[in-house]
């Protein structure tokens, strides 16, 4: 039975065979097991051998010590189950199969192939490993401390948003934000408006802790404050800077409006600001946090379309009152965002690097916005209704056919094209009267959008 | 007022200037602001400064279009607050004052600084850089494949759970991965039960989402299976394998009676088998997960003990039913994890390094944990009570004076020493006969032991 030839030592082939034994109640339970010095006699292998096979037969309960020398087989209630774990493999999903066919992804707003330098990135990365104390630990868990620093410069230069390192917390991804920040919120807020349509990903967390969700429509000048005043909600999140999906801007009277809203119902604003560096006329629109003068405004912020989103890092403003809140368990949640990356960006943005990348990004998009539009116009002319935005990564099209929404994203996708309708955002999914496409022009390398649009016609008209 | 020589380029010095003069109520609303041609003159600025400057108030809504060429301010509801946020400066708190003046950190199972090659793990990531197009995107939800593919040979292979990668989640932290448990759980559990004293970042998270906390005590063998029954839970949290802080093993007999309850109740346990890789005689205890015929368990998984804690990463894998819960809704949910450290992991255990990684740290811990007991045996002697365990990173002291758990970690604390007191781990903190502290052994050097805990006998004694 035991071998030296086999791939375990010894005494974890002689465990295996009690263990066996057990299981398969071939040794009753209380039965005794052979002395340590009998079975090494007769099998001619070390005592220690066989000691260290009880040993871990005992660690693991399936015997007990009979007396000094002796094991016997332990008494279990009902049967020791034999084990033969099965599992169904689970069938891969049909859109990731689907994953090889796509050849333009209009769907995402991930950055151009050209436009981050992973080369001087890699050189950051490289940097913080001379740093060793700082990467055996946990990081800080509200976001290493220069990073802090940096991410206070630059909402304050760019947002205008002015706070100290100290109420800003540090997460991977948005998402991870929410959790923490919901957990909190729910102490005592029970419900949430949102923009209907509006980002789907953050409103899930919401969902997740049982907040009630309140869809409130969209205006021109950013979420409907009749609506919001008559439903009952004292939490509202929104992103006026550059609405998503819609692309709308809240004008500066609807902000006052909003924050004066927020004081006189005792509550909060959630600002999401996450695509706000790009505006390619004139300067960026303010955040609405630079305008908070009563602390009623949480701000969200997200590297995710300045560098490229697979370095997981977002940020968090919080105002006093929910900052102390947050402070008495900050103890009990760990920061998710790796130490490395955080460390690098710190870095990366303290060398001016951070405000490169931004005019970099903005000269390459606002060249490939310009030929995005021109392809549109010149391929799809009169088919479609485009919203020409000044902002952002992405337009929305309304398509004249008789198409649906799911009818043109399946066309596109035979076509190598993946699309997502405007209707995935919204909670109540009513009729359009044309059915409208979100699409994402980032991705697409700028000499290929003719190409990629062509592929649009040809699937939908 | 404008000046070349200001930071600020003209057009912004103007709009700065146009935003005071309205918010401050210098210029009426429905007042017109002077026209194009005639700023320009009047200032002998170009048309192009002042048209950007109206521009930009008019984005921001400051303004609006009177008729072709003129614009007026804007009517608002109520008058535009001139904006002073100021913020309360937040005070540091007192504990991370303390942290310079912290010498020996008893209080985390963080790593040995000579526990991990840094300079093996930077040609890993650096590796990774090569490979742009994978970097440039979001992950995927579900945590890389070449990732989870690894995983599953390790724990195939190490704790003796064989899955296929399709049912394994990797995440930023046990945390992060909970919240995502806990949105699906929630469905249909409201209640669970917990190992009372028991992990409380991990706790927290289910508090988070309004789960009702059972505190369940800890028996010698595990969880108390009586009070298990008695309480409604039908969801339980435990660590089988190396129970956290108490160190307690559960052995094969009640395993199967755990599994047997969770049949019987349609419940979940929820498996946390954080430091298993650490037991110093004989091999680790297999995990609870490999005896799961009937998909009731949930595995947790970390590589925060075998890799340093500030690369976020551990997983977690679900039994079918839960599988297809996720699956519906993954696409709503942003992988944390940085997509870099995933595959520089892959590759690192691909190539046999975790192994290599995990032999060589179970030799330092096994060599340092000799010390650690001796040190205490010879140093502390009569004056505790030591819990000698043969796994795992920590053991509990329980401390013959006067003081209470709140004075000896003070106390501790003005020597240089932190240490954490066992009833943080209890959700209702009965009095002890005798305080209980737990010391982590993991990231004292070897060689400073003995000074160590001749300081807490300073401290106690």
């Amino acid at each position: 039975m035991l071998s030296e030839t086999k791939k375990d030592p010894l005494y974890i082939q002689l465990y295996n065979h009690f263990r066996q034994e057990i299981e398969q109640c071939r040794l009753q339970q209380g039965e005794k097991l052979p002395s340590i010095r009998g079975l090494s006699n007769s099998l001619s292998i070390s005592k220690i051998t066989v000691e260290k096979a009880y040993q871990q037969l005992l660690s693991e309960g399936y015997i007990q010590s009979f007396n000094r020398s002796r094991y016997s087989v332990n008494k279990f209630e009902g049967n020791i189950i034999p084990i033969k774990t099965k599992h169904t493999l689970i069938k891969s999903d049909s859109s990731s199969k689907r994953e090889e066919e796509v050849i333009y992804d209009f769907s995402s707003g991930e950055m151009d192939m050209d436009g981050f330098d992973f080369a001087l990135w890699k050189r950051y990365i490289s940097k913080v490993f001379s740093n060793k104390g700082r990467l055996m630990r946990y990081g800080n868990s509200q976001g290493e401390e220069e990073l802090r620093t940096e991410i206070a410069k630059y909402i304050h230069k760019s947002r205008g948003v002015h706070v100290h390192k100290d109420q800003i917390i540090v997460g991977a991804g948005i998402q991870t934000l929410l959790h923490t920040l919901c957990s909190m919120l729910k102490l005592e807020y029970n419900s949430i408006a949102f923009e209907e349509p509006g980002f789907k990903n953050g409103r899930r967390i919401f969902t997740d802790h049982s907040f009630e969700i309140m869809p409130t429509k969209m205006s021109k000048d950013g979420i409907d404050m009749e609506e919001l005043s008559k439903n009952e909600a004292r939490l509202v999140y929104v992103s006026p800077s550059h609405q998503f999906p819609t692309g709308y801007i809240m004008p500066i009277g609807k902000r006052h409006r909003l924050l004066q809203w927020a004081q006189d119902v005792k509550g909060i604003i959630i600002e999401d600001d996450y695509d706000s560096e790009f505006r390619y006329f004139g300067r960026p629109i303010p955040a609405l946090k630079g305008l908070d003068a009563s602390g009623n405004v949480v701000y969200l912020g997200s590297f995710s379309k300045i560098i490229p989103p697979s370095i997981r890092i977002s940020y968090m403003v919080l105002p006093d009152t929910l900052m102390e809140v947050y402070q008495k368990s900050a103890s009990l949640y760990n920061q998710a965002a790796s130490t490395a990356e955080q460390l690098a960006l710190a870095k990366f943005m303290a060398d001016g690097h951070l405000e490169r990348q931004i005019r970099r990004l903005r000269k390459l998009y606002a060249d490939k916005r310009l030929i995005f539009f021109d392809a549109i116009k010149n391929i799809l002319g009169k088919n479609v209704e485009v919203n020409v935005s000044e902002a952002g990564l992405h337009t929305i099209l309304a398509v004249k056919t008789g198409l649906t929404a799911k009818e043109l994203v399946e066309r596109a996708l035979v076509k190598g094209c993946r699309i997502a309708p405007v209707r995935d955002y919204y909670i109540n999914k009513s009729t359009e009267k044309l059915p409208q496409i979100i699409l994402y022009f980032s991705k697409i390398p700028s000499n290929e959008i003719a190409r990629a649009v062509k592929l649009l016609k040809e699937a939908w008209f």
